[in-house]
């Protein structure tokens, strides 16, 4: 790929604080040269019947089209019977794995520095059917799905993932000790992946157990792949231990090889327009997006470009205890490039 | 109360390192003259078919008879069809709530020193029904139920402990954002009850944010309540933020005041009779049996004198870096009585 022959990708800048941060993911991409051209989508003030969601049929059309998209904070317009834009999103392009990589950023000090893992987190079933029924007054019921076709695939990833990326072992985390039949076929799934893949250790951990261990020790953990609401639960847990959602990139991966990383923390409007915000998770998040392209130089000259900027500590938002706006934060790394 | 007329209590030494850390209670209790006789029952060698289950029917005609107990370590027998042991208790004492009291110890050095805080679980339903079945072939389902009954008296639980213990805030942990009308009527519970106990603070926290902000900060939460699951995932995240489950207290309450007091850790049969094992968890959480009782004198003595044992740091067992035996750990809490 050169300059004059660019890979089209979508961007949702998205709500409060997105349009700015999106603003330095571009400038970042443009200081080091990424051959990638942006196809803009905003979210829109009205539901599209054709996705009976704010999301415009014409943006999931984009990011179908281009197979590859990058998406900030969406803020879902408050109001009954409207889905949650993100699991439209999740549900439109079958997203199918969430995969976060979380390591400790070097010179910025939380209570871990020894953190580098990656959650990939089954995206599509689980508890998350949103099948929910009251049986009598007073006795509700929700049901939790879990299938053989998406446990392999989550599970199938998380290996391919693993050996790509150098990793060493893969944890399944699970309850099937009270869950015998859902999870029980989870794990059954990860076994039947993990034959072959003989060079990936591979090794079951109870959920609870799970969190335990991780924040004793998250060096003990490598890449773990886990249901949809273990996903979500774990994924945030190992946030935290390295500074919160602020400096986590996501990457959702769909079937056909469709990416779409994303900033998964909020949209701050208390923030929105002032030039305060971190633009940190999204910028990662576009590293990974760069990733899924095999595009590894480019990646790895942003990544460390952030990384050193941060471990400088001469440049840092308000949320990392500093006093700089996002264009002198975004000024620093383009900087460092 | 007096040792001329004392309370009868239940006592379940367990497996594994079970029956040497009941003895060190036996002994702190005896030290502090606690006016408690114990009746010792030990897990069947096989099925008991009033109980379905390892546990004689004498054993829990015991515990219902006397109403409160203590219960060490037990490991489920291998093999198909038995039930955990710990699930039959609970449901067949209906211990419907589990009280985790969780403090950083004071010369036990984690990455954390000031936590402080109640997770206060439902111990009975939601992901924990048992209801599991194959729908088509490769399609699994597990069904969550959640009742109004057993969110209310777990609430209910929550805010009587809260105003009783000088607590101030309630936190109700869910994902009703998802799981709308399960987690929905948790909340919807939790509120009414809210409602009667003005003095006390109330807030709703998401589980995913609920696992980030702990880590970050602990220091945040007083008294969490939660479904089962959640419970189960939260209490043990908590326990790995002080030291891990042999040094966290527990106690299950059931209905009609029923109080089963219980080490969560595991019956750690490779150290088993070796005087090795570390009695801290049973003995606070016999403490947590005492407060239930409210033989609170007796409890602030015996917690005193082990917390002053673990600070003093002259006596520590293995698994918190120490060399002590058992029994000399055990000396050294008498001597602080
Ligand atoms: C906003 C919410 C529906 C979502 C989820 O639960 O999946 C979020 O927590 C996430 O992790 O992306
Ligand atoms: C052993 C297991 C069934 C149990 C549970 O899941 O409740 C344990 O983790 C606990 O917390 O007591």
């Amino acid at each position: 790929s050169s300059l004059s022959n660019p890979i089209r990708a979508t961007l949702f800048p998205g709500d409060g604080i997105g349009p700015e941060i999106a603003d330095s993911v571009k400038q970042v991409f443009k200081e080091a040269e990424v051959p990638i051209e942006w196809e803009e989508h905003y979210v829109g003030d009205q539901i599209d019947p054709r996705t009976q969601s704010f999301l415009t049929w014409e943006s999931l059309e984009s990011i179908r089209r281009n197979r590859v998209g990058l998406k900030g904070p969406m803020a879902t317009p408050i109001g009954k019977g409207h889905r949650s834009l993100n699991l439209t999103l999740r549900k439109e392009l079958n997203l199918y794995a969430n995969v976060r990589p979380c390591y400790s950023l070097p010179g910025y000090k939380t209570r871990y520095d020894d953190v580098n893992l990656i959650t990939i987190r089954e995206n599509t079933e689980g508890e998350y059917s949103g099948l929910e029924h009251q049986v009598v007054k007073g006795v509700v019921e929700s049901l939790k799905i879990i299938t053989r076709q998406a446990s392999l695939r989550v599970a199938e990833y998380a290996f391919h993932y693993a050996k790509t990326h150098g990793r060493e072992r893969v944890s399944a985390i699970h309850k099937a000790n009270i869950m015998q039949k859902t999870d029980g076929l989870f794990l059954k799934c990860c076994r039947e992946v993990a034959e072959k893949y003989p060079e990936i250790k591979y090794e079951e951990v109870v959920i609870d157990n799970c969190c335990m261990m991780l924040v004793k020790n998250p060096a003990l953990f490598d890449v773990l792949v886990m249901p949809n609401l273990y996903g979500d639960i774990i994924s945030d847990l190992c946030a935290g231990l390295i500074g919160g959602l602020g400096l986590t990139p996501s990457c959702n991966i769909g079937e056909g090889g469709i990416a779409l990383a994303e900033a998964v923390h909020g949209s701050a409007p208390d923030i929105a327009g002032k030039n305060l915000a971190n633009p940190t998770a999204l910028i990662l998040s576009a590293v990974t997006m760069l990733r899924h392209l095999e595009l590894n130089d480019k990646a790895d000259r942003i990544q460390n470009a952030i990384l050193n900027t941060i471990a400088e500590g001469k440049y840092r938002t308000a949320d990392l205890g500093g006093s700089s706006t996002t264009s002198d934060f975004t000024k620093a790394i383009c900087d460092h490039l």
